[in-house]
C-alpha cells in the first residue's frame, strides 16, 4: 500500500548546484537524496521539498515528502538512508504522514537565517558557510531598516529577474537582526519567499549597516517596486533554510533551530499563522 | 637585508594531509603557504611553525616565521599573500619581528580547543569541523576527570606510538571543559604537546562523559604511563590550534580566540607563564 513519509533534511550546500535535480553530472541535493532513498525503498523515489534552495545555499531543516510502497520504520528512513548519502547531506528525522500532506502546499511559513561574519580578513574556517563582510556593520541600523519589510507588500525590488512566482506579494511575519560577537544573523519568516528575496534583503541591509546608505533606503527600495532600484544580491554562502511550519495535525517532526553552530542565538517565539 | 616576519595563519585542515610539507602531490598547509609567500617575496620562502598539526586538524591561529630579503608591508604579507592562497587558508596578521624570534623555540605555551557536537544524527553542516558524539556526554564529569591532567606529568599514556619527542613530560597549564547547547569544548593550554595528546585526552574524556568509564579512569590512565592502557584517539575533525604565547617583547600579533563560530565561549584569563 502506498503511503507518505515526511523527512527533515540537513545539508551543506557548498558542493551542490542547488536543491533541484538537473541534468546528468550536475550535483544536486535532490538527486543525492532520491538515490539514497531508492536504495532503502527498493524502488525509484521522487521527493517534493518545502522550498528549493539555490546553488551554495544550506539547510538545517529542509522538509520533504515522498510516496513509497516499502514498509520501513523511522530508523531505516534516517540512519539507513544516511549510510547511502554523502557526508554533507543528512536525514535528521522521518515520520509517516497523512496522505493529504504536501511539503510545499501544506506549508504555512518558511524560515531562513542569513549569517554574516564581520572581519577584516576573509575567514578560512567555514568560508562557504558564512557571508563575509570586511566592513563593520551597525546591527541596530540594520534591524531598524528591516522593520519596514514586515507585513504584506509587493516585493518586486527584492525579486530576481528570473523569478517564476505568479505574484510579487509576500507576507513577512518576522524579521529579526541579532548580533553576537563578529556575527550578525538575519532571521526571517514569511508565508513564502520570492527567488533571491533574502539575499536581496541582505544586500540592502549590509549597505545600510556599513553606512553606505541611510536607514530610509530600505523603505525607498521597497516602495520603488523595481529590482533595478535594489541593492546587490548578497552571496549564497551565509544562507540557511532553517524551518517550515505546518498545521499541527500533520505532526511533522520539529527540529531545533539551526545551523547548529549558532546555539547561543535566542529563539524567537511566535504563533503559527492561522 | 634579511629580516624576519611573523604571521598568524587560520586554516580549515579538512583538505590537507596536515601542516608539514611532504612529497609532491600530497597537499599540506605549509606547501600552500610557502608557494603564496614566494610569489609576494619574489624568492623561495621556508616557514617555521609553532606547532605542526596532523591531517584534518584546523587552526584559528597558527603562528609561523620566515626570513626574507623583500621589503613589503603588513598589507602585502596579509591581503597580498591571501590572493595566492586557497580559500581554506588565510594569513590573518603579519608583523616584522626581532631576529632572535623563533615561532617554535620562543613559544611559552600552545593552546588548543577540541569541539564536540552531541547529536543522535551526524551533522551535515561543519561535518569536518566538529567531532560528532552520538552519545550524550556529561560535561561536568569530563571537567572533573580533566582536572587530574593539570600540572607536570609523564603523559606516556596519551602519546602516539610514533611520537618523536625526547620526553613524555609535559606541563598542562589550563584544562577547561565548557558546554553550550549541544556543544562541549575542551580548552587546553600546555608548555608543549605530545603527538596526538589532545585527541587522546578527548578519547578518554568522551568515554567518561558517556558513562562508559568512571571519572577515576582518567587518573588511572595517566598513572599507567602506558599508551595501550589509554582510550581511543578521538578524530581530528574537532581539533583547532587556537593560540601560542610568546614573551611580550616580541610583540607577536594577538588574535581573538577561535574558531570564530564559537564567539559565545567564555575566554579563560590567565597570565603568561614565566
Amino acid at each position: 500500500m502506498t503511503k507518505k513519509v515526511v523527512l527533515v533534511v540537513e545539508y551543506d550546500g557548498s558542493e551542490y548546484k542547488g536543491w533541484q535535480a538537473q541534468k546528468l553530472g550536475i550535483p544536486s541535493v535532490q538527486e543525492s537524496l532520491e538515490k539514497a532513498l531508492a536504495v532503502v525503498a527498493n524502488h525509484p523515489v521522487r521527493v517534493v521539498c518545502a522550498g528549493r534552495t539555490d546553488s551554495g545555499v544550506h539547510a538545517s531543516a529542509q522538509v520533504v515528502h515522498f510516496e513509497t510502497d516499502a514498509e520501513r520504520n523511522e530508523r531505516a528512513w534516517t540512519l539507513g538512508v544516511n549510510t547511502y548519502l554523502p557526508s554533507d547531506i543528512r536525514v535528521v528525522a522521518a515520520r509517516d504522514v497523512a496522505d493529504d500532506f504536501h511539503a510545499r502546499f501544506s506549508a504555512l511559513s518558511r524560515r531562513y537565517r542569513y549569517v554574516i561574519y564581520q572581519s577584516s580578513i576573509c575567514p578560512a574556517i567555514l568560508s562557504n558557510g558564512v557571508t563575509w563582510s570586511y566592513r563593520a556593520l551597525d546591527a541596530q541600523a540594520m534591524k531598524e531598516a528591516a522593520s519596514v519589510f514586515l507585513g504584506t507588500h509587493d516585493f518586486s525590488s527584492f525579486r530576481a529577474i528570473g523569478c517564476q512566482a505568479n505574484t510579487p506579494i509576500r507576507t513577512i511575519l518576522n524579521f529579526d537582526v541579532q548580533q553576537v560577537g563578529q556575527y550578525i544573523i538575519l532571521d526571517v519568516r514569511a508565508n513564502a519567499f520570492l527567488h533571491h528575496m533574502i539575499r536581496n534583503f541582505a544586500g540592502v541591509l549590509m549597505s545600510i549597516g556599513a553606512g553606505e546608505k541611510p536607514i530610509a533606503w530600505a523603505k525607498k527600495t521597497l516602495d520603488a517596486k523595481d529590482r533595478t532600484k535594489g541593492g546587490i544580491t548578497a552571496p549564497p554562502t551565509g544562507l540557511y533554510f532553517v524551518g517550515v511550519e505546518y498545521p499541527e495535525h500533520f505532526n511533522v517532526p520539529f527540529c531545533k533551530l539551526g545551523p547548529h553552530f549558532l546555539p547561543y542565538i535566542e529563539e524567537l517565539s511566535y504563533d503559527v499563522p492561522s
